[in-house]
């Protein structure tokens, strides 16, 4: 089994740095922790900044990997593109936010990836990750 | 601990009856799996058709039990009553959902209840409320 | 044969009280009329002003009768959770208004519900409720 | 007793080509039964895919005939100058739809027309024309 | 002099429970002291969480009392029902509200039910109810 | 000097037929008037209910002509065709109204003709041509 | 005690002139009924029809006066700088009206000045002046 | 016949200075001519930049003038103060412009004021005042 | 092979008149030159200025002939009912525009029609509709 | 070298009362400040909280001073008729904000004036006044 | 003759992969056709999922090459910096589309570069690109 | 003291090429201007078109220098990511544009990125640039 991780912009500051806003375990640290808890799944993780950099990374992964999980961080409100590289690949996505979108400014409401991806969770803290994992793994059974 | 899962409007019909259209497992049965699957928390089910008594309900547990899992059904999208009964409970509330809501009529995006729910998870089918167990159960640690 | 017709909220003062209003006939009046016209037909009425009871009596004949006729007043314009109910039960659903709801206030002129229904019968006053047993008796044939 | 069917555009091609899109019946055939079943009535039929023939119509029939059934096509959406005709005579007319409009595209749930209505009958097929027949019938009582 | 307070979804919880957040004083209480205060007024209480109830309590006095003071709660926002059962009833209604909606979500500010009332009193805590009173009995004279 | 009267849809009723509504005075009486009143210029008048019609009028005269007064009913609102054709043409064109755009249903504020007409006079009646006349003779000197 | 009434554009006309349109009684005879009912207050009365003139009252009172009552009369719907100056006052400000601004033109629903007043009272013609009065009183307790 | 033109706001600088922008006239020198060609009527002019000082003038020869020629300026888009004077007072107000409000910025279509008055004149420059003068001469016949 | 070129309302005035605005070449000549071009090609031409004929058209020839090209000008904007037809008949359609349409007024960018045709060709002057024949060649292939 | 700081409506209670609010510095202490810091400039200052007389001034300098800077309040957000003013005169205008105008209330983000300004200055504190004299200084070179 | 074809966001998995959805031939294999098909034209191709890198090719052939044809793909929906990019050049820039923009999701509708290109071909298929070829010729002459 | 100026997509263009568009002043050379001017500043420069290198650039110095300077071009109206990114890092950013982007297209006053910003200096050419380091200093002092 083979899932990929994919961290849009901003989301590399998770921890490392600022951690009174941020929190205090950075990504690469939670990240471990997960692969330990699912040792039997080959999970990988990728961060980038740039739009096209994830559009190019869910075409690497999208025709042989088991599953994706993603955060697209703020492309989640602006990019069709993305979207659409979603539905251009025949694995599985699943759209994870580590914050409660419906909680903050009214723009970050809108999902322009949600209805491309099999479902969402959102709102659990780096929490929502895992449980990516769990609802792409009875999606798979 | 005790949980309370809620179910707004027609989702009595889920697999009881046409079977062909809800699927074969009631939820009913369903909620049996889960029930022996978490045999360590009291595990309870309400449903109802009436807006009202959704929040007499939420009511009711709201500021005893340790966390709530509501599927609103269509009253997610037109409730502001139920959004303010969650928000003045003390107790946890998770939104769930069956459909992935983003891939439904445009109206079915809007969540008035999300916003105050600890989190929103949709699309996993019937998973979706295990899903948020396991959410509660992390979100209570 | 079996058709229910189903009125919504403040239908129950039709004609009771206010007549100098709500016109001199009282729609339990009207209805007896009604039932000697269509006199081998199984005719039943239903009044409710409470949104969950007009879906539970939907899902109560909803999979048994052969027409409901719905008159969903005030819940027209606001209910998707009324919409849903006709959408899942496979009795055919026709809606009626007594007034010609595109002359009053520009709300009125929509109605979340008669994208689920066969067709719909507005303005013809009390007639409205019999040309919709003519339109389910064609529909039937 | 007078009494006008109007249709407005595309509606000639009704059931007299691409029978398998159109139905197998075409207008002319359903309006020679119509008249037959109500043989008393003198029953009147024009249709013209250009709006302003569609007002002259109406005038000239407007202040003499005892009703009209007008089905203005895609000019329901469009065309104030058919509402305005409408509402400047003073016979009385009947909208009337073959599809349910509300389950079409959103532009076609807006009726310009059907305020200056007595009422609208939509989604009953070409029996849409015969229920339009009954309700002026009543209202005319 | 007949008057009845309304009280719409959960405003039950009003200084019952959750003081810290209500405030110190249950409606219960506060009622006692109203009605001390008016003395000569048989002034009556009802509460409930269901629209439909709401709708029926105001036609079962909306015929017969002197005056209804009504507090929506958030069916203030999405209820026509309950603006229809104002405008159908012949009992002289007053909107209440105990915070200033004006204040709050932008989406408070609008009152579907406030334009059949005779006028609007918000933004006085509990003594917007007194006030309400007050202009009743001036209304009356 | 020429100048051409042109009337839009539902025009052709004014004053001919249902006098109690449009007034006593028919559109030709008046324009007798007018042509008498102004008996140095050629003045004709046209009138059609067909969108089209008025156009090829427009081009008819728009190159030759030394004015059009234009009332083009409810084509004001709607027809960006008629609009094109005005700005197409050399001869200055006026808009003109009998009553109060402004007074009446919102959607007939907005004129999408009126941008390209030199301007606009509406509200007085019949008496809104003869002040198109004055206009225009002023706008050629 | 010291409270301010401030009435904005036109409210000069009241009862003064067009006694049957505005009703019989002057603005400034309610007035000194006003005072003598409320003695023991300094009660004092400011009326101008420039929006900057209303600011610079607001400004005059608003550090040492214990309340004011203002009607911006049409300025309420389009002046955010007589809202920022109630909001940079320290003397609590009440929002009246005489007539029940949600029966009339949509635009007259929205209040910019509201949300920063303690409350709005609003219908209940010259009483609604009586009413703030009581509010201020026990807002000041 | 007493007939008073009002001015608003930045139409002081007309023809005075810039006049290669606005035009060799002034206004007074306009205004002169004006007079001379009725010299049997008693024709006023007042200007202001103050919008209340217009409501002012409104109110002053509101009901004692014979009418009301009113270029609102930017306030035309702004100010339902000056729409509730025109409202108010008894003397017929035509409303008029020296552009073509349609050919400019789209929120210069749109005019507050324009509902209240008898009718509109726009885009006939200065002669836009003439014929006014005209209109109302022919409206008080 | 069989080709209609249809062109809408103003596009009679296209190189004829006002040959500085709309270029030296008359469309006349532009389509002797094409169907010499095209000289295998049954190449024919019909221009209208009234919505419904350009719809009669549509239904004579759109059920034989092997391809439309159709500029329908300012109808392009408004026209659902030439939007129906072209969905209604069996021939391919292709639509052109001489300008580009995302270069003028917003309500410009707005093509009603456009979804029902195979394609969209805009921009390139006359050009556009030797492209679509191109268009067509291929697509017919 | 003349230049004039025009401050609107509110923006006299700067630092003279309220300083917990608006900061210890008055504006006229500022403004010594300025004056001293720019000596070889006339700086002159003007506040009014009514629109007209900021109009008003803006004319009386708009034509010979080399400057003005202008910080039109809430007014920037409602007034057409300033923004008008500045568009006529000849003075190069330059926008200034206190506060951060995009961090408040969305209303707050649109400027009416800003495009008829060289530019704006928007967050700074009362240093925006300063950063302005430096644009106008580069400017006039 | 120099020209590019610039490809889009998710462009490069035309035909490549998933060949039952994209097609079976492969954009590359289309573009040695074309290059074949057009022999005197050094035809060049750039792909990119980067916004930002398509904006770079923009420039650097953009004040050098003869033509630029550009399939934007999902940015033509959301990207002002390309359409900035194109308005920045000197090299003439046609929009292409596959798929037929209008018949897809309403957003798909809306191209925010085509207003700076020359004109836009839509709807085509791959022959999209041949056809602005086609024009690039023509526009060329 | 360390600042960064970062520019946007397209501003590589400014004063390079196409200079009697841009400007006879490319950036690099008025940057070293600025910086001479500035010496006691240790001022660098960045530019890219790309929107996450822009993110990368803004989280690379965001924690260490003393101020950011950004010009994000059309990226300004877009994107949410790089207003994340402004609000995630600890150095003061200040909001430059060359033109007065409110005298452009509508979609250009609207600033994604302004809130998170101290402040917005715009409309001044290059100069704005010098200005915002002004306000740096001072905001820093």
């Amino acid at each position: 089994m083979n899932f990929l991780i994919i961290n849009g912009p901003n989301l590399n500051l998770l921890g490392v740095r600022e951690k009174s806003i941020y929190g205090e375990v950075s990504f690469d640290a939670y990240f471990e922790k997960l692969r330990m808890q699912y040792a039997t799944i080959n999970l990988q993780y990728f961060q980038s900044n740039v739009e096209g950099e994830l559009i190019n990374e869910i075409h690497k992964v999208g025709f042989s990997y088991d599953g994706i999980i993603i955060n697209a961080g703020a492309y989640t409100h602006t990019s069709i593109a993305i979207a659409d590289a979603i539905a251009a690949v025949t694995t599985p996505v699943i759209e994870v936010h580590i914050s409660n979108i419906h909680k903050r400014e009214s723009f970050r409401s809108v999902t322009l990836i949600g209805g491309n991806c099999i479902g969402t969770i959102a709102g659990f803290g780096l929490d929502s990750y895992r449980l990516a994992i769990e609802a792409l793994n009875s999606h798979l059974d």
